[in-house]
């Protein structure tokens, strides 16, 4: 299987940036776009999916709770169909726009607290395998997980991310901190490599833990983010 | 050209009602359905779309100015990429419902305050056309307007939409009330007839006016809807 | 202690409507207006804080989680200090009414899933609590509640909440429904005076159960809600 | 009558940052803080009222038309009762945080699109007059404009605003930039004390057109903000 670089982007939302979508597209194949509920908005949306396109990136939705003031990062108690027509509308408003340039969509990659919750609850993973059937898109999500063995079930496409920017834990779990850490690019890059290669991942206790490498998510907010997105790009195109 | 009963659908929102849906359903063509930005939200938009489906009712998006607050009632300075934007985001997130359930989108037709601003400026008619291209559906919107000269220009189909619950004035222009008035369902239906066969209405002045009538447009807010609803739809059918 | 009436109030919002606030106005002390949280916006905070007004009720905020597409009734993970600003948002705005009307705030009810929260989790009623010392009001609240006992903790006022229209399990719990039944004014009435009288409630088990009645709520959304809040009125009356 | 400096402050939402408040606080007297409707949430409104309490600066409401997404920089019709509505709720939220760090509200500015109205338009002068009236607070406002004659009129007091990183017109109007443009600090210093002495500015036509400078408007976002403020400050502290 191909490997593919995911970065999430589009994330400015009125007046407001946040991420150098310009400087990272170059080294990625994958833009995860936001869609108006965590961050961006419609005229975000549409410059969003123009660089994409113009950088011959994939255009995936990055759908999240609706939960803009917070930007998609407290979890919520929602049913699965609520959360499924909540998804359903955020990648359709994407969708709009990918036809507006003529692309199709990609993918379907849960942003924030929607991420984990789909990972930890049969039900919330339902509502995302939902609306990746409606819409025929593989879902991006951590193997070992139930988002994963939700999709399995059902025969919904599954794309194994690992984190270039993240370290993990001694049973494989991601430490996920509120602002992103700088990374030294090239450790970055062939941490990369061995996950690829090799299916493990030095935890931050030192053992060798197994994970699935079959896209890496860099993400625009990590400090330095272009610089580890660049020496990602090239240490893992081979297996592109 | 056959005529249809069209008819603002699906403008709840939370847990508000507008409107009864289900007593209209049975008169109309198409439903004319809210998109978020003036009413509704995820949950009604699929409520709508399944009921409007379950009916035979062709489904088209109603987008509005992003003005939940005010309905989309209240005109607003926006430039013509951010307004065809802001309508791609609904249009695109409707589709979405259509495709969960398997129907395809029918038309547009702006709402509110939209409407008006799109009927008088070519700026604003435009953007509604722009995003009419872009999905490939006619728009629908009053004859001898903006709307249609611009529509008409790009080779962009249009309806012509006449108001069977609202009064013309002396120059064929629509009273809007805040309030819709009870109208006496047989005189709404004759009006209708009338406005299709001789295309002309019975102005508040006591003249004559030219209209065009391709869809017949009820609203469901006005005292009386569904026997207005039924009276027209039985008068009007022998035109479908 | 001199008993109240308490009713949820002024929870419409754009040109949506929700429960007869006329109706029940002249049968109850304290209206908790909505706060633009869960229901509610400007116009009609206006309109509800007048009306209280004219008819001597007493205002108090009835505050919400950030979730107006769902009614502030999905729970969701937020920091003391965050719900805490949350809450002083909403209250300062009331506050704002109120004191364009001329009338002081009489208390602080958190609404929907923030009042349960604020029952079970010492860092919620700390945040409700935070905002009333602030404010100086008091707080209403189900007895024997974390939210009470962090109450007394600190020396704020407290206000034990006993609910006309809802039913009580043999804990003492309420039995909370996603649509409130109607009942029986008279049988609400009885009820609500034995709660006052004997600290008792009869429980769906047919216990009778210890309860704290200093003030009673009548839902504005139960069937009969006036009828029900007339009966209430008389009865209590002597209580006041 | 003694200067002051102000300067729009808060303008941060979510996880987005606007403006270097902490570096222009040392340098101003006023913040007009954002309440929420064009920036700003809860939080952000707590810290900013905390930032400038702790530099000794006096807070001022900046309430917006309800526009998150256009930063409130589109124009809206809106009635003035509406508009009253909604600048209480604005003005009462950011009172409350006043309430909760032990500060008053010094001031009202309207902010963007609405301040434009405002100046322009009786009705818009009147609402924010309205507002100012129940606060018991003073407008800030461009002098010659219909929202100084209304504030005489109504006996609202109103202190006359002077920009010093804008330039003006032949006939002392503003010309306002979607970017701000870079100014020499020296030169914007200048400017305001000539501007504070002599009453008058400098236009781009090469005229002296007159002004009134009761307080000196510096903008957050224009380039090297933080140099003008400072150069400013020194220039006019004289006059404070």
């Amino acid at each position: 299987m191909p490997v593919s670089i995911n970065c999430d982007m589009g994330e400015g939302f009125s007046l407001y940036r946040m991420g150098d979508d310009a400087a990272l597209m170059p080294f990625i194949s994958l833009a995860n776009v936001a869609c108006g509920f965590h961050a961006s908005d419609f005229n975000h949306m549409r410059a969003t999916v123009r660089l994409a396109k113009r950088h011959g990136v994939k255009v995936g939705a990055h759908p999240s709770l609706p939960d803009l003031q917070g930007f998609g990062r407290r979890e919520m108690k929602i049913w699965r169909e609520e959360l499924a027509n909540c998804i359903i509308y955020q990648t359709g408003a994407l969708k709009g726009f990918a036809e507006a340039e003529g692309i199709a969509l990609h993918h379907l990659k849960p942003h924030g607290a929607l991420y984990g919750m789909a990972a930890r609850s049969e039900d919330m993973a339902h509502a995302v395998a939902d609306v990746a059937e409606i819409f025929k898109l593989p879902v991006l999500g951590m193997s070992a997980t139930c988002q994963e063995r939700v999709c399995k079930q059902r025969g919904v496409a599954f794309i194994a991310e690992f984190f270039a920017d993240l370290d993990y834990n001694d049973d494989g779990g991601l430490i996920i901190t509120r602002e992103h850490e700088a990374k030294d690019p090239a450790a970055a890059a062939a941490k990369c490599v061995r996950a690829i290669k090799e299916g493990v991942v030095r935890s931050t206790g030192g053992k060798d833990v197994p994970v699935r490498a079959e896209t890496i998510c860099v993400h625009s907010d990590t400090p330095g983010a272009a610089a580890i997105a660049k020496a990602v790009h090239e240490a893992v195109q081979p297996y592109f």
